[in-house]
């Protein structure tokens, strides 16, 4: 089986070893409660149709084409359709997160208690056994830290840190509202690394919207290029700021492929290396020479497309890359029962590879090993 | 020799075929006048030094790190100078295009006057004969429109439709005001799909700065990220718009290996698939689903990277990639002359092509098929 002869997703599903979705959200019912409760995006609101919609993304509520928001399923809080889905999908374990946009709207006297409680039920979801001996489901988490404090994500760090199902926290991009590579957050890096728990970055916010134009293009432009240019601005953010070099042993794992870091790799590298300053005060060029900042970090495989997921694993090795699905997102347009073209795209990604150790690396064994699960 | 073997820059430039670089700017004489004139970003002023610095970048001078601008020597305006770069790294052919911003912030009777005399000019000097038997360099040329008047460029385009060394236009994203989606901007694109010239289409500013937080990074973030964000976000507006639908022949070419859309492309198309209202606005959903819009596309293989270059490839076909330098930019630290490490890197990357076949493409020949070049 090689990319001449076409694996196909069956093929992919039926490679020995594991499979782990490690990009796999949940609205836990103390979230839920708290976004009901709001009067402003994020919010979930019931519809007149006595349908609840979530509207999260900012600005959301602002555009015709946009401002319903989404109807929110079972699909969204409750663990027996993520079962439900993880079965349809030969899914044996999945790494379950709070969805976006986590706590980052929220006041730290808010969020820090939330946080614990969250936290909290998701190490109970996941301490449960599901599934018979014949088709045994396991879940862990990564938790979420109310990172408008640190002193409250470094104590959220500590706790899940005793949990035995959490294996890290998945957060975006804000920090304590400036970022990840503003100074004063650095102490959750270092916490982080301290306790070996790895940190998934995910987008939420995007870019400003008005490069968007007047066309009613819904939420192509915000989901399509938004969420991964946040999160390369993010991670580039974090290179130049030599949060790398300053925490070198620190996991961290990059939404969808890295949003679009890979393919810029060497343009990155090339305008660090022609700036004096910038290629002085880093230890390393973000680039190929060995060893990189690149390499270092871990990626989902949440890219839709085998381009794309060869060239990243062209890029930093197979080994970094680990399957996902980005439920409950990305549904069927007619129902959520039977199988999500969404996952088969992204099973089909994993089928272009180069060969059957990177598919079975890809769509497991990595996220066993990185991750250190019992699957 | 196949990316096993590790084909080299020399085993790329000893190939047969052409080498043709499709991406290379001069700021022409009338242009540079017309900068010095100016108080406000872009403009060209002389410095305390004596040296003439050049500031285009949006918001560039209002930035520490960057205010100073960069110091614009004879590699920007003179052309024995280009002729010696295109000796010194075995360049045949050169598409010569204006450099940013272009006239897309000028009043349309500034605009349309000035891009008439530098559309003549770019001919006048791309009609000459430059070098001996032996080593003869040739210049095309790739002119500049006034986006800001539609009449005006629809004009211009007719004007180089009769100019015999000018091979299609290179233009921004900022159309005339609106994006290059207006509709009210479409004769543009009509009339180029007409008169057959292709346009090429460049970024230059990026997305808004307040996404790039506080570290003093440079230009780092608005020339590696912004630019190829702003690339991206247009064509996916022109996809979006039906522009490609409309204009099936209009030969659109994206700087910088397609900014980052090659790699979103799965990303892209789950989106619009996922969005009922767009996908039965499109003709055809802007993936691998055949036949499709990235792949009617053509693209420069200015890099910087194997591994994106080969996914490019791998993606719209090698046939469809082009070399180029973006000369003058990204010089040698230390002095112009000798070979630029900036160049080197862009050959190397397709030095790490899949084969002969397609690195000669790359190197050249497409260019000249494309193009229609004489070399």
């Amino acid at each position: 089986m090689s990319p001449s002869t076409r694996a196909t997703v069956a093929d992919v599903q039926l490679l020995s070893g594991p499979t782990v979705d490690v990009h796999t959200h949940v609205y836990l019912p103390s979230y839920i409660d708290y976004l009901r409760s709001r009067k402003e995006v994020p919010r979930i609101f019931r519809a007149e149709s006595g349908e609840d919609r979530l509207v999260i993304l900012p600005g959301e509520d602002k555009d015709s084409s946009t401002a319903k928001g989404r109807p929110i399923g079972k699909e969204y809080y409750d663990v027996d359709t993520k079962l439900e889905f993880m079965d349809v999908h030969k899914i044996d374990a999945s790494v379950i997160s709070l969805a976006n946009p986590w706590l980052d709207f929220m006041d730290p006297s808010t969020a820090s208690p939330l946080a614990a409680q969250i936290n909290s039920d998701l190490q109970s979801i996941c301490a449960k056994d599901y599934g018979d001996d014949g088709a045994k489901k396991v879940l862990y988490g990564l938790g979420c830290l109310p990172t408008t404090s640190v002193e409250g994500s470094v104590k959220a760090l500590e706790h899940l840190a005793e949990m035995d199902r959490m294996r890290g926290v998945l957060m975006g991009t804000y920090g304590k509202g400036k970022g990840l590579d503003d100074p004063e957050f650095e102490p959750v890096f270092a916490k982080a690394e301290e306790l070996g728990l790895p940190i998934f970055i995910h987008p939420h916010y995007g870019i400003p919207s008005e490069m968007y134009g007047d066309m009613p293009n819904g939420h192509v432009m915000s989901l399509a290029l938004g969420f991964p240019f946040e999160t390369t601005i993010s991670i580039t953010r974090i290179i130049l700021a030599g949060v790398l070099d300053r925490y070198p042993k620190l996991k961290l794992i990059l939404a969808h492929s890295g949003g679009v870091a890979p393919y810029l790799v060497g343009r990155l590298d090339s305008c660090v290396k022609h700036d004096r300053h910038i290629s002085q005060r880093l230890k390393k060029p973000p680039s190929e020479v060995s060893p990189i900042y690149l390499k270092s970090l871990y990626y989902d495989a949440v890219s839709y497309n085998p381009a794309p997921l060869r060239s990243l694993c062209d890029l930093v090795g197979s080994d970094r890359v680990m399957f996902g699905t980005d439920n409950p997102f990305f549904p069927p347009l007619e129902g959520i029962s039977g199988r999500w073209e969404s996952v088969d795209t992204n099973y089909g990604a994993i089928a272009g590879l180069e060969n059957v150790d990177w598919m079975k690396g890809v769509k497991g064994t990595n996220a066993a090993r990185i991750l250190d699960l019992h699957v």
